[in-house]
């Protein structure tokens, strides 16, 4: 088959590949159909996650059709047209059975995380995949669910709303703050919605993204090179602040933005996929009553969010900027890595 | 009367001073007679708290008896022997609704600040002391409940119990970790206890405190000179780490090992005042799925703490490591102010 | 002034009575500038609820103006325009501070139950109103924020939300029936909006109401006289049943019905004012897994829903069917009272 | 092998039955070498579960040695031992997926109810047992926990615990009454402990049970057969009523007990396995804002439960009344059956 291979850093190819095959009793193989490319894959390139070594085939989101099953999936069968999981879960274990599939005791190449494919074993950015754990890691794509968007579940949906809307606790009345109108932060501003926000701003460097992100559920936006943009979101509030404040870039300026307009009491999500420390002033902190989570993404919210989607309750059509082939990906990855130019957001690659 | 009266940085004196009047309809006057000395007193006297002027009566903490209430005030009446609650609450505002009466909106001085008496008010550390929003700050003794535990209801015990245990979600089964055994960190030991953990874990530099933590309910103790500290405490869980983790010092290092030893989805309270920021390694962090946690007490479960008390429940005798006369204030500070040599926990002075 | 005062069973007029007066510092007097009718003042008239005696003011729903506050009344002036709440709350009891204001101890009349006006003492049915607990009972009507509208915080709005919507623990993805689409019932579909459903299905005898239901917020409808009725609920789900079930309407044959479609492990949230004990099938349900609800409103919600009226994130001017002068109040309880064939939901008297 | 074999109403014999045999990939066999009898099996014994069939091998409870596993069976080996959960759990259906085990919708004999074993299909009192998910319904037995207390995991403590005392929301500072102080109600009792509860109050017709719930936790105890049964507990209250008030016996008159003693915005928790339904007064509760739940044990708790007992946090060697080997359970399950006049709690039967 052909397939993504990771070259190293800066070193990336569509060449031919072995196809995958059953390892495991508890593995299927998928036809990949549709598949995207996240901005984790540009930091792989960067060489910036070394476990990632040559040889690998990239990518983590996918749709396709079961094309095999080991002899332990009695759930799913050959034919079943599935969304792949970012997350690979056992199912079976402590970290697993209270929903934490990010931290899979179980999770091949590095028991402790979930993610591994395109990252410690071969990914979905290929015609076939191997999946682990195909029971607990593969939904059924439901009737009515174009690929498009049923491949918006493998990982941009359910991190916007369980990393940034679920542990940022939004409810009703909250005013939202995201930080950072790209991809994920935009998944944070479409799921906040349902939670009832009485307002979602987007703060952004680049005022098309926060005009943009109005598209996707944003109340208001907030240009965040104006001098005043911490002001501005404060008025949008009694004058206390955010209740909610998702970060959703990675870098310590946007962290610190998220601690800058959040109010007494309230919430601080990250989201981002941060590369360094940053400094938090707890002097400060110690008395405001925070709450500040992190984390990666556990996919437990998945099948709620697919079942909103066959409902028609989730409008996530806009998300999907450029359409490619699946042979076209190396294009793909370029106007992705150019999107501040191209505005991409998800760049889709089906067969 | 008397009162103990900041004069600056290192200054303080037990001296003569005007009797405090009613000043607003919610008030109370309350004739203090039992009291005690915070850590946070010492910080204001080093000068870490500028807020705090010359001529300002310290204390937080006490119990006594109304003498005097102000016309709105009709569920308390002169007689009542009451626990002076650390923390001011109008309990109308937003923040008082939801039971964050630390950030009461209509707290004197500072609004925003539920904690007012001896830093931004007189204090307590005096023969009578004006509550402000008596009704809703003020909690009246059960019968059988001794003056010098009822006191521990002013701020230690809450704190410990909301802000270390509560804020830290502890669990039945839970491995919980408390760095730092002075009376905080004591007063988290002891309430984790009403939480059903399988281990509360005692960490501090000094031996003699990881031995005496066992008597408030620690199950195990680390005394964080070990060069293997860490790997002691990891030990005591299934090697994934602790699912709470308390620091109740308020420096760098302790908040450093706080982090150090939580598993993936664990949570951090921070209990400590902290005098500077800190780093947070969130190039790290950001994968773990952690819950972090700060904040001033609310007192809100000082009700369901004392019921506790009156039903014999809590177990906090300990906490009372010397007693004084409310006149020798002046050696009580000397004594609590040497407290890794004297083994003062809670000092109280009585009339 | 002018009001509306029952006399006994099928017995009220609108005549001239008494000026309320400020009885207790933290009362306010309001001027009534709009008020309504609930289904609980019909209940009241047909002489189902023994404790309201002739001579007593009705109605529990308004908004105007203060016109006098007492003594302790410090956070609302004269001229404040308010929302008068349903629910009379002091603040300060074991109740109030948890939130659970239905059941303040502290309310006139009789200590336990907050509703009291138009039932214990005089109610909202007239020019003027006294107002006990102004401060934890009174909220202001925000700018642009219509009469009209802001009445319907008073009792309809949060007693949808919290007792049907709320205690249903409707959260996002969830299919919802709500048994009654009368006021009541709509309150709770409008409401459950917030929450994220799949589905909100209405369920009424009235075919026109079920379709009505759909401007609510109703994604699909159910006519209850259909003999199929409960397997065309159970085909919007996927077998097993809705995950929560709001009965709105307080008579056996609707209890029956809400309990009928729920899965196992769901919520049956009953909001209905009952006049009967029921049966509960405990034979069945003991193994179910289920979780029943009852309750008076508490309107803790209130400060949130005025939030999102203010934001114009709450569409309910259609539960507004019909509009009178106050004086005209006979004539707009003869329309209420004919609501099946008057169409009547929310009928509004203003000055 | 032997077995204890159900043939209709009245009749059971210890006789020899085939050896169980791997069935499905994912079934271990286990060879039982500690077992119990639980009040169901009565139930079963009088005919009340129909679904049991002649022939069918009682009992759900059970610990002992793997001795074969199927296929698909990775975490688990041939030598393990293990408690036998009463709950048979797919692990991977939606409801699994949120923990709500006891209505795997994959479960053998009747998809929705996780209890099969000694039902719908043969159970653990027998030598050899097949145990269908194993991976999901085993749990290994920690070093040092002696088979008689791992056995109490297999039902009667998770039953207490979950849908006793979680489900009832026992909080810190609560008062609990426990209706009906045989095994289950001992479980709660006992398991409500690691709540922090003020009082845990037993209340029983016997005399020598609400004496003996005092060795498992209660703080209090009332005979139901006082006529002033009610006072008695209303006065250990603040005089409005228990916070949770937990049925564990399962007759109309325990039920109205439940709700006699509940105060406002109380919960009630049906532990008690039901023959009829109940009268249920809506028409006094609808004003009442109750929480009622019921509910058969999802044992997903169990590993917690486990984690303390080996930590020695759970002091329930009390429930063990009599001992027996295996081959005398005709005389064990006479010795349960006359449990008022033998005293005994739980019999266990050993290899």
């Amino acid at each position: 088959m052909r397939a993504l291979v990771y070259h190293g850093p800066g070193q990336k190819s569509w060449e031919e590949v072995p196809d995958p095959a059953i390892l495991k009793p508890t593995d299927a193989i998928v036809k990949v159909e549709t598949t995207t490319i996240c901005g984790t894959d540009l930091h792989i390139l960067k060489g910036d996650v070394p476990a990632v070594i040559d040889g690998r085939i990239l990518g983590h989101e996918g749709v396709g059709t079961i094309t095999e099953v080991g002899s332990a999936v009695t759930d799913l069968a050959v034919g079943d047209r599935v969304i792949i999981s970012c997350i690979s879960s056992c199912g079976k274990c402590i970290y697993c059975k209270q929903g934490v599939y990010s931290h899979c005791q179980a999770a091949e190449g590095a028991p402790g995380i979930g993610w591994i494919f395109g990252h410690l074993i071969d990914g979905t950015q290929a015609e076939y995949v191997r999946v682990p754990f195909a029971e607990t890691s593969l939904y059924r794509v439901p009737e009515g669910v174009r690929d498009e968007l049923a491949v918006l579940i493998s990982d941009i949906l359910p991190t916007g709303h369980e990393i940034g809307v679920q542990y940022g606790a939004v409810r009703p009345g909250d005013v939202v703050a995201v930080i950072g109108a790209g991809p994920v932060g935009l998944a944070a501003i479409t799921t906040a919605g349902l939670y009832g926000p009485s307002r979602v701003i987007a703060v952004d460097l680049d005022a098309n993204r926060v005009e943009m992100a109005k598209s996707f559920g944003a109340t208001d936006g907030v240009v965040a090179s104006d001098s005043d943009w911490r002001e501005q979101i404060i008025a949008m509030t009694d004058g206390l602040g955010v209740d909610v404040s998702i970060e959703a870039v990675g870098v310590p300026a946007t962290w610190d933005m998220a601690l800058a307009v959040v109010r007494p009491a309230g919430h601080v999500a990250n989201v981002g996929v941060h590369g360094k420390p940053v400094e938090f002033p707890l002097d400060k902190a110690w008395i405001e009553n925070l709450t500040i989570t992190t984390g990666l993404v556990n996919t437990d919210s998945s099948p709620m969010l697919i079942k909103l989607l066959a409902q028609g309750k989730l409008d996530v059509g806009g998300f999907i900027s450029h359409r490619f082939k699946l042979d076209e990906i190396i294009e793909a990855y370029d106007v992705f890595g150019r999107a501040a130019e191209t505005k991409a957001l998800k760049v889709v690659m089906a067969v």
